[in-house]
């Protein structure tokens, strides 16, 4: 009952996929066991994958350190929070007790109120993104987005999903939208309201862009409080900021619309999830248009997934906002060692303030990239330094660096590329500017 | 630590949740065991819960049974499909080899060779249709949407979300499309390409639109196949329809564009889920807008569950087209026993040709209608006869029912009103029509 085989897929470049085919039953496996002798096996050697693949991640920031085996019990239930968490349908299979829960411990993080706030436990960052710029988008039909060229690619797509007009912001070195760029941008659209990504963490460098300055653009560009529409991306970034001293604060006492972050980056879930928090002005405003709703139902999704509040619930309940300090200084602390031991062999590397995200520059062998996991993007390769990797991974994935490279530039014969255009002439260790 | 709270937010129409409220561990918990204690408490009482809950469950579309113990292992692991199936992200923790297979499945099932699809595993039917309709506008840019008004609230929200025009069809009694009044609109508007969302299984009725009057409508109408996109929403009965003898077929080797259909439905899962199958040369269009993709991300969420493919390979691969076949039949047969014993005691009683969704008159008394779950709208209600709804529930069910009514309408001296507009005169047992 041999069922793997290797298909071709040609998007945009081939890649070959080994792919475990389902196939249909035979008239006497029940008798046999033979069908759930061959699916035992397969699920094991997957297990096996796993276990390996989880020991050797470092590019993406997902913490993969959980145990949620007093939650396996639940496994058993189809459970659905259909539409809006503070409106129970019908449907008594969901986890609404829960998820408002979650939902209250984010709003007492970023400041605002319970009876003003609106939110709910969305399937990834990426939802979160989606949902607050379409809210910008409710509040001003024709606005203008605006986003720097290093926000996540979602925030494109939902331009693009959208028909909305958007404008890139370029970037400082550090990856931080460039204010001074972004004031001329506003100047020159000045009839439109503007609706605004601001990253509260990039995806490639862990930056984090200004808020404050963000705010003081535009109101110096004469955006008053009811032209502009603020979205915090705070993908992995927004539950590690607020437990950073001398961070800036997201908070919505900040003229800013809504907050979104993932649950399954510095939390850890099974699953991707997310939390998205907006005002509730924002939402009642939606919620009139009852076309647009047809039920009262202002979420992307209509069904959703039960289970995630419960995971987050769980973590939450555990940890506290101080087990979560705990865990962002160890992370911080830990992104500066890898800093300055890839430094202190000579390797360009970069880790901006507030960020546990080091970039450096992107291994030769690509095979080593896929060992490690890492995200890479031209010349730079990042590690994301989440609670689940130790000094002793980091060493571990150091010292194969160290001894891969000496192959890659021949022990000192060849040359490593020069990225001071991406990290800055000081973060690199070229032969020119070390 | 008493923290269960009650709060209450006002959106649309009052609503109290009981909501569980996350609290600071203390400093000497670990010690104590307190909070362990305590969650522990919670959650077996939430156990409890969700197994009454499931228990009478009989409104929404989703099979309650089953059993996924063997995957239990692998809630370890944080499984991430970012992005395309297809192509492998650096992200090594994923479960791509089981969602192609499980795809495979899907496009055998509606006909589709392996190297002309692309589809990936959705986070729920929204998503599918959110995704079907995307992919038809992006076909045609000034394309209108057609719906019938019984189509699922989701492709209207869609039509909202894109910004695109909007065409309400109206619906024959069984809330099948009517496609003479289809017709009527599709010559007003005869300048502008066609993007059609045809129903397979109508979330109130039922109801399955014919899909191959509408594509005779069309032709007739003077729209040739490359001026129309038609996206089947199948999102309970897609899984059912290949089984049901004499039931007109979904298929590629029609001129349709993309099928979604829901996991968590027909299969069963303990999470919403869904399957979206459209064709690859449509999303070799959208991939070369690389400013929309960013990356090769034609999916409209980044981050992408890898469980749910795990759980669907795992219910495939038991079941296989056989089992399924058993099963749609099994609910067929119940589904036809409920409406005849209701109309036997004078419920009025709907119950489509090809579907397993009961439709009567409204229970009196919101208690009831809460206790089983049942959707209702306006003067109906529907049970959905899934594969974990059997006789002896269903026998539960109408003693219950016949006990109520007899309160409800006084032993016969008040009267059950007449539903004849929204099932017909031949199925209503109003004093009027019976």
């Amino acid at each position: 009952m041999e069922s793997e085989s290797e298909r071709e897929i040609v998007l945009g470049k081939n890649v070959h996929t080994t792919c475990l085919a389902v196939t249909e039953p035979e008239a006497n496996d029940e008798f046999t066991g033979d069908k759930e002798a061959y699916m035992a096996g397969v699920l094991a050697r997957y297990r096996k994958t796993l276990v390996e693949r989880t020991k050797h991640h470092l590019g993406y920031p997902y913490n993969l350190d959980f145990d949620y085996g007093a939650l396996g019990q639940l496994q058993h239930f189809s459970i659905n929070n259909l539409g809006d968490p503070f409106i129970e349908s019908n449907y008594g299979v969901h986890s609404r007790q829960f998820e408002v829960g979650v939902l209250d411990w984010f709003a007492r993080l970023w400041e605002i109120e319970k009876d003003e706030y609106w939110g709910y436990i969305t399937n990834c960052g990426t939802e979160g993104n989606l949902h607050g710029i379409l809210v910008g988008r409710e509040v001003f039909p024709d606005g203008i987005l605006y986003a720097s060229k290093e926000s996540h690619y979602s925030v494109f797509k939902a331009a693009r999903m959208y028909r909305m007009e958007c404008v890139k912001v370029d970037t400082l070195m550090s990856g931080e939208i460039d204010c001074a760029d972004f004031k001329v941008k506003l100047l020159a659209h000045k009839d439109k309201p503007a609706i605004i990504n601001v990253n509260i963490g990039t995806t490639v460098k862990g930056a984090v862009d200004d808020l404050d300055l963000v705010i003081q653009t535009l109101e110096k560009s004469g955006f008053k409080h009811d032209r502009f529409y603020i979205h915090c991306d705070g993908a992995l970034f927004g539950l590690m900021m607020p437990f950073v001293k001398r961070a800036p604060k997201v908070s919505f006492k900040k003229p800013i619309g809504s907050v979104s972050v993932s649950g399954h980056k510095f939390v850890g879930c099974p699953m991707p999830c997310g939390v998205q928090i907006t005002r509730m002005e924002h939402i009642n405003a939606l919620s009139r248009n009852v076309e647009y709703l047809a039920s009262r139902d202002a979420t992307i999704m209509g069904s959703r997934n039960g289970h995630a509040p419960l995971f987050l619930w769980y973590t939450l309940n555990r940890k506290g906002y101080k087990g979560f300090q705990k865990e962002v200084q160890k992370c911080l602390r830990n992104a500066h060692y890898l800093k300055d031991r890839l430094r202190g062999v000579g390797i360009s590397a970069m880790l901006n303030e507030l960020s546990s995200t080091v970039v450096f520059e992107r291994p030769q062998d690509e095979e080593f990239v896929r060992k490690w996991q890492l995200a890479c993007q031209g010349n730079i390769a990042h590690v994301v330094v989440m609670p689940s990797v130790n000094i002793d991974k980091l060493d571990d994935f150091l010292n194969e660096l160290v001894e891969h490279r000496s192959t890659w530039y021949e022990g000192g014969k060849a040359q490593a590329p020069c990225i001071a255009a991406d990290i800055g002439t000081e973060n690199c260790c070229c032969s020119l500017h070390k």
